[in-house]
């Protein structure tokens, strides 16, 4: 079968344990797979509880969670309310099959309802495949920013 | 006098004309004064009202507001959730009287309050000085990033 049947919905809170490996599918991808400190346990808290700190959308096919978006809605001082694309996964052996394709034409029309200025997100600079991706979209792809944090540690010193 | 009084507080109301200013002192300085679409109004309503989109930390020196701190919560799903620092921004006649550090400093406290894994926020590549800044408060800075946006044009077509 050429183009099997999938289905992009809302994710539902029993999705979260599949969703969580494909987070460890993409930072072990993205060369960071010591970065993720984070939980199933947590998300499922943060996602699904009163005021949830993000949403999701699921691509399932044939039972099985193969992709997900997950985003929420920030603040530009210079454009107003965005959403935000935190990650956009579709695991590696059901790729080419459009489901990345609708998962971000899902997450654009959900910032549409959402009334915001951007949909705005990040990529790593020698992620050309996903450059090529975005651009085919129309997306605005800027240079010459850093990121910058302070680790949990650093943090609760000052 | 070498140390003018200053006082970091948290933002009212009536401080959004000044911060305005501020805000459009920043893209000025970051070589995109014509990037700011949004409005002292829009502010106003994003952060004043219900579920206010953004905190706003302020200095104030000798009855003028001299300095901001913008921030939110967004959400990592590698880390979970992180105070984002939108802008921080001190006016230049004031700067190097360390406004800038008691700024920081709040919004680190702010982050700590608000029981958050990390504090992140971004700095253009040719900013020396902020970059050292940071650096002097322990922050990790990494490189290799893009930002990416669809605008509101190209967004409400898909």
């Amino acid at each position: 079968m050429q183009n099997p049947t999938f289905e992009i919905r809302q994710a539902r809170p029993q999705d979260v344990p599949a969703a969580f490996a494909l987070i460890e599918e993409l930072a072990l991808f993205e060369k960071a797979p010591h970065a993720v400190s984070n939980t199933p346990e947590e998300m499922l808290r943060d996602g699904f509880g009163q005021n949830p700190a993000f949403g999701m959308l699921v691509a399932e096919s044939q039972g099985a969670l193969v992709g997900i978006s997950i985003y929420y809605v920030r603040y530009s001082t210079w454009k107003g309310r965005c959403l935000y694309l935190e990650d956009l996964v579709v695991t590696e052996k059901v790729r080419g099959k459009g489901i990345g394709k609708a998962l971000f034409a899902a997450t654009a029309r959900k910032a549409q309802e959402l009334e915001v200025k951007m949909m705005v997100w990040q990529v790593l600079d020698w992620n050309t495949p996903a450059i090529e991706f975005y651009k085919s979209w129309g997306a605005v792809i800027d240079t010459g920013w850093y990121n910058c944090r302070l680790e949990e540690a650093t943090l609760y010193k000052i």
